[in-house]
Order: C-alpha cells, then structure tokens, then sequence
C-alpha cells in the first residue's frame, strides 16, 4: 500500500504506533520537502502530545542519522567514544575533556555546535582563538585523530538535514520540548557522528532545558535506551545546572578557564563534571577496569602535562594559535570591563542560570537568531558559588565585553539574577545520576 | 503584551483556555497569511487534540464569520431563517424547502455550497437547470427576497475566507474530524448569511460525516450551545442518513425529485424530513403556535401548489428555465443508461451509503477535488428502501451518465454496497432527535 502524509499523521493523532517504514517515510518527506511543511508540523504537534514508543523514538532517530553523511570511524584503531552535552552555562566540559581522554590513549573525533540562546557551544569558544579552524572535512579530520589523537570540529549542514529541518520547524510550532523528539534529534546526531560508545551530559536545573531531575532521568534514560535499540553503548551522566558549571562564562573566558584546569590550576565542579565523565569515556570503550582505574589515569594526564600537550596539539593542528596556553593577553582582549558587588550580606541561595546565560546574549556573547555577530570577549566571571557566604561590598561578578554601553545596560539586570539569605542552604550533589546502558 | 503564535499554540498545547482576542489574532493571522501555514496547522493539530470549551469554539466562530463580508438582512421584514444540512447523499431538502418556507410567508435567503467528495451539493444541482445563475451580487439577492420571499446563491469567496483556508489546512494535515472545528465551520457560515434562526440538519448514519447518534448529538449540542453564545436561535434536527434520504441522486435526477415532491407527488423519507424542517423553520422565527399549525401550513401550502408557485418563480427570477418544471426532457438528458437487479431474494438490510455516493463520484456526477468538471445528467435511482423485501432479478438501480463507459465500470461495484438478508431489519426512525437552543 503507497503511504500518504496524511493517513500517517491520523494514525499518530489516534494513539497509533508509527512503523519504522512510516517513520522513514516521514523524514525523507521532512528533508526534501515532498511533505509540506504545515504535514510536518501536525505531525510534530501529534507526536508531542500522542508520544512516541521506544521503538518510534529509534526508529525516528535512525531515519535522521541516515538523512544525510555519516562518519565512518572503523578506519581507526580500537572503539571510539563521543561525548554530547545537552547544554548549559559556562559548560567548558568539551574544552577540558576531549584533550583529557585523548591524552590516556582514546582517539576522539568531537562534532560540535555554536551557542544559540542561553547556551554556549564549543565551536564559538574554539573560534575565539586566533586562527583556529572549525570546518575541517571528513579525510583531514580522520588524518588529524590518526596523529594526534583528537580533533574537535563544526557539524556540517550535510549531517543530519532532516534533523535540522524539524528542529527549526519545532521552535516555531511550539512542539520544542517534547522527551523523545529531543532525545531524538541528540541521538541521530551522535550516531551519525559514528563513534561506538557516547557519554551524555544531561544538564539539570535552572541553567538547562531540563529543569527538574525526573524529566531529566527521562530524557537520560530515552536517550540510554535509542543506544540499545541501535547498539551503540550510551551512558547518561545527569549534572546539576543550578550555577553556571564553571567560573567563566564568555567564548575567550571559557578557553581561559579550560586551559587553567588542565594546568591543574583549578579545581571545582567543572573539574568534578569532566573527571565523571572522562572516567564513563574510558569505561564505555574498556580502556580500564573501573572508576578507580580510570580516575587514577585521567589524574595522571593532569599532573604530567599530557593533557595540556594535548590541548596544544589540537590547537596546532587546526591552525590555533597554541601560544595563547601561556600567553592569554593573545587572545582578543575586552575593551571595558566592570565589577558588580553584593548589595547586602547573606549566603549565596539562588542563581537565575538561564537568566545569566540570556545577560551573556544580551552583553553581546552569544546569539538570538543563528546569523547573530558575536563579541568573542564579552562575559561574566563570578566570584562565589551557591552556599557561600558574601559580605556587603564584595566583588560577586566581572563583567567584560567591546562595547561598555552594554556592560552599563546589563549590570542593573545582574540585581534580580541572583539570591541571597540569611540562612545557610543544603549543600548539593553535582553530579545527580548515572545511567548505563 | 503583544501576542505571538508560539505562546499561544504552546498555551492550546497544554490544555490551556484560550480567550476571545487570543482566538481572534490566530483567526486573523490564519486569513492574512502573518500565521505561517506551518503554524496554523500545528495549532489546528493542538485544538483537535485538547479541544475547545463552548466560549472558544463561540468565539473562534464569531473571529471566522467576522473575518469575511457579513450580510445584513435587517432591511428584510420580521425574522429571518436560514438552514444547513451537515451533508448526505440524495438529499435534496433544499430545494423542497426553500420554496416551500417562503410559500408560508417566511423571506428566505440560502447560500449553499458545491457538492466535494461523497456529498452533493446545492448549487451544482441547481446549475444543471438551463441558464440559472447561483452568482448573485448581495443587492440583488436581497432586491429578489424582497420581491419573490426566496432566494438561493453560491457562496463567494467573500464570505467566512478564514474558514476556507482553515478547512483547506485541516483537510491536508489529518484534522477534520473534530467537533468543535466543525460547528464553528458550519456556525460561521451561517452567522456571516445573517439570519436570526437557524436550522441545522445534522445527518448521521453511513453516508454522512457523524456515523453514530452520540456524535451526531455532540456535533448538533455544540452548535446549538454556539448558537445561545452568540445570541443566535438555533435548532437542530438529527435525521438518519443509513440511506440516500431520497430516491434520487444525482444533479438533474435531484430537481427532478425535489420538483415531484413539491407537486405532491413523492411521500417518503425526503418529504417527512422537509416537513420536520420547515416545521422548525416556522417555529424558530414564530411564524406559527406549534408544530401541528406548521405542518398543516406546510401541506397547504404543498397542496395548494403554492410552493412549486415559489421554485418556479426561483428559476425565472434567476435565469433558469422554468418550463423544466412540466417539461423535464428540457433538463440536461443522459447518453446512456442501464439497470442493475437484485443477484437474489432478501430482505435490503444495509446500503453502504458513503460507497453509493463515492461510486457517483466515479460515474462522474461528483468531484474528487473543487476543480473537477461534473456530468450532471450521471446518477442513480433507487428502487428499494432498507426493510423491502426484494425478489431475484427484479430492478433494484438504475443508473444514467453522459459516459457509458463509466456505467460499466461502475456496475460491478453495487454489489458490494447492497446487502441483502433472509431476516427482515427493524424499521428505524428518519428523525432521531431535534435540539433547540
């Protein structure tokens, strides 16, 4: 029987369960627009509220991993393992970890994204750096992880278009924050990015998508079981984004802030994050025996310099300007810069994460729409974390950016973003959960 | 705050109440194009799944009858009243009731619609007499009310043009069959014709849109409540369609019966359905005490020929040739003709209406999409009703068109649509219920 656009979004609209075959047909219909984009976008709106099964969800994934190229990694020796975060503020885990990895003998080829929104991304940061090369092709990339060991590099529109097309038609229609659909769309990304084993950061809180921990363990645990159903192995690491993961937000500020870390110059929960992340890497591809085994390794790439070595092969390779590791100033340099003081005394009880992550858009750091210019200098550093206790008058936040006028416009804003208390709140966890699959 | 198409979509979405202006900026957006179809249809997709409550479905009325020319019938003297049938096969009311309404004294002004799919309409049946226009100006429609009491033109483009495009969404992205999208269809047609009182005949059975009672009931309850929302008498009559309601169909076969009936020449299910009607018809505008005044005002006015006095002043006053009415063989005649009779004995316990009136579609009486031409001499007339017993051999349809070809491949199908059995059925009734508001 031909299948029709419509009989399928009744099917759907009716509780039905989609075949992969329909599924297929959806997404083909979605890349070269032989559905029209009002059929896709009642489908959308079915499924967000109909639901998709375990097996819609991967069959979805699938049909988007095959709509456009798909990395062929078996060229490389051993298993290969990626790693995906979901998004956050001041999420610098790409920057410190793939060198990490790299550094205990693990090939990684990280495909990464532009900041859009509150959230940062990867390539931005990398960009920031003079020189450096994101758009790499496929052979130069698989030449550079042959040698050096890691390569990190910006998707392509040839990687999953119908991926792309639906998620511009889901911010549009209202049907963005559906569990499978997101896990959907991470999945095909990763998969067509053609590692064996993927390590998830699912972010958690008032700086993430995923704003309480059950909606986060069921995306976790979706994007966990499209990895069995497709027989890549997936670990879900859920993490707290209740406060900017580090202490640097800003595209310049992050790439400073990595390369502190992998000195071993600072510690914290960025640290924390990327240790429990690079240990499940290491595990998911059993390069080690246990955690114990593969935090000792991970300390050790710290502590020797091999990791920071790694960092600087990287920015080498892709024509970076290495120099920048122990000459910051050669990064692009703000032209004004602020400091805002607490108001009162307290312990610091509450941070409006996203809220500071739309103040970095607004000082002119990240993007609204995709073709927004952005100021690679412009950021915030924060001087406390939740729980600490802050007297009146001292320094809570720099602010740096090229343009002084939007540091003035913003520093008023700072006042209702963050929270402070007489008493002393319960410290918490930052990592929340583990799922294997 | 300015509203935007996300926020609200999202807000339908999640259950949420929309209000009277968020309805009305959708409505509008839907009209002039500032809603992308994309986004329309995923709104559409949101209210077929979470509904609408009476004051939404009122108000999505009253934005999609404002969004059009709205006709102005207060220059007419005493109160108006229109009619609707939600659409069946071989149902000819119209042209019975019309004549016979304005005969009793009540001005009507009836804008009717071409017949799409498995159901007939109005003005095609009308177009099929000689030279008669259905594409009046709205003065002279009412210059014609005001001189001959009656009056029956195709809808324009002009009136109600959100619904159109609405319904030209729904019909492509799998939202039609929905309750509240469909009485503010219906109701926002017949707010825009202007009459006080309307009388809806909601059809229900195989060969109409609400198969069961319970939906039929649900379909009229909604449009009766918009109705009492927008300060609109409303009745509604639920009348079975489990068969074609007259014995004819087709486009000339139609004025044929309906010109019968009004000679008092037919009885059956096609008068007693116009009689129930037009008794509503004169009650909803207190044209009479009660129903036993309307009926004995009905058949006088049958009897008196007053009635077919009336359609054939319709014909004349709207360039038709009137002389059809004594002269049938002035009406379109078809090439061809054959016969079909009963393959055994039995009781007729089921005719598969919908099929009968697809199988007309093919014959070439009837389109399948708004542009294809049709043969308005194609058609069948049946010899039997549900509950006759039937011998072998004897004549059940016969069928007529221009091509004889399609005559042939038409024939084979009536098998499957006509089922007969040793048990006879019980008699059903032609009127299931009537709502009043």
């Amino acid at each position: 029987m031909r299948l029709n656009p419509v009989d399928l979004i009744v099917k759907k609209r009716d509780g039905g369960c989609l075949t992969a075959e329909e599924i297929g047909f959806f997404i083909l219909g979605a890349a070269d627009d032989s559905w029209p984009d009002y059929q896709v976008a009642a489908m959308l709106m079915a499924m967000f509220l109909r639901g998709l099964d375990t097996g819609e969800t991967a069959a979805l994934t699938l049909a988007m991993a095959a709509s456009g190229d798909q990395l062929d990694l078996s060229g490389l020796p051993g298993r290969k393992v990626d790693k995906h975060s979901t998004g956050g503020v001041a999420d610098t885990t790409t920057l410190v970890l793939v060198p990490l990895v790299a550094a205990c003998g693990v090939p990684t080829v990280k495909i990464s994204g532009r900041g859009l929104g509150f959230t940062g991304g990867t390539i931005d940061k990398l960009e920031s750096i003079p020189g450096f090369r994101v758009a790499l092709g496929i052979n130069e990339a698989l030449d550079q992880v042959r040698r050096d060991g890691l390569v990190i590099m910006a998707q392509t529109d040839r990687l999953t278009p119908a991926d792309r097309k639906l998620y511009a038609l889901r911010d549009v229609t209202g049907t963005v924050e559906s569990i499978p659909l997101i896990a959907a769309s991470i999945m095909s990304k990763k998969i067509a990015a053609g590692a064996d084993a993927i390590v998830l950061d699912v972010k958690c809180g008032n700086g993430a998508f995923m704003r309480d921990l059950p909606l986060a363990r069921q995306l976790a645990r979706t994007m966990v079981d499209i990895g069995r159903q497709v027989g890549r192995k997936v670990t879900a690491v859920i993490s707290d984004m209740n406060q900017p993961l580090g202490q640097f937000i800003g595209n310049t500020l992050e790439v400073m802030e990595a390369i502190k870390v992998l000195r071993g110059e600072l510690e914290g929960d960025l640290l924390d994050v990327c240790l429990t992340l690079g240990s499940e890497m290491l595990l998911a591809v059993d390069a080690v025996r246990d955690e114990g085994q593969a935090l000792q390794m991970l300390r050790q790439a710290l502590e020797s310099g091999s990791a920071l070595e790694k960092f600087s092969r990287l920015l080498s390779s892709q024509g970076g300007d290495a120099r920048i590791i122990d000459q910051p100033w050669r990064l692009p340099q703000p032209a004004s810069r602020a400091q805002w003081c607490a108001p009162c005394d307290g312990y610091l009880t509450e941070l409006d994460t996203a809220g500071l992550g739309h103040l970095f858009v607004a000082l002119g750091g990240g993007r609204k729409t995709k073709l927004d210019p952005i100021d690679y200098t412009a950021g915030f550093i924060l001087h406390a974390r939740l729980g600490d206790y802050i007297s009146k008058g001292m320094p809570l936040v720099d602010i740096q950016a090229s343009d002084a006028a939007k540091i003035s416009q913003v520093i008023p804003a700072l006042h209702n973003l963050i929270k402070l208390d007489d008493k002393q709140p319960t410290a918490k966890p930052t990592i929340l959960d583990i799922i294997r699959g």
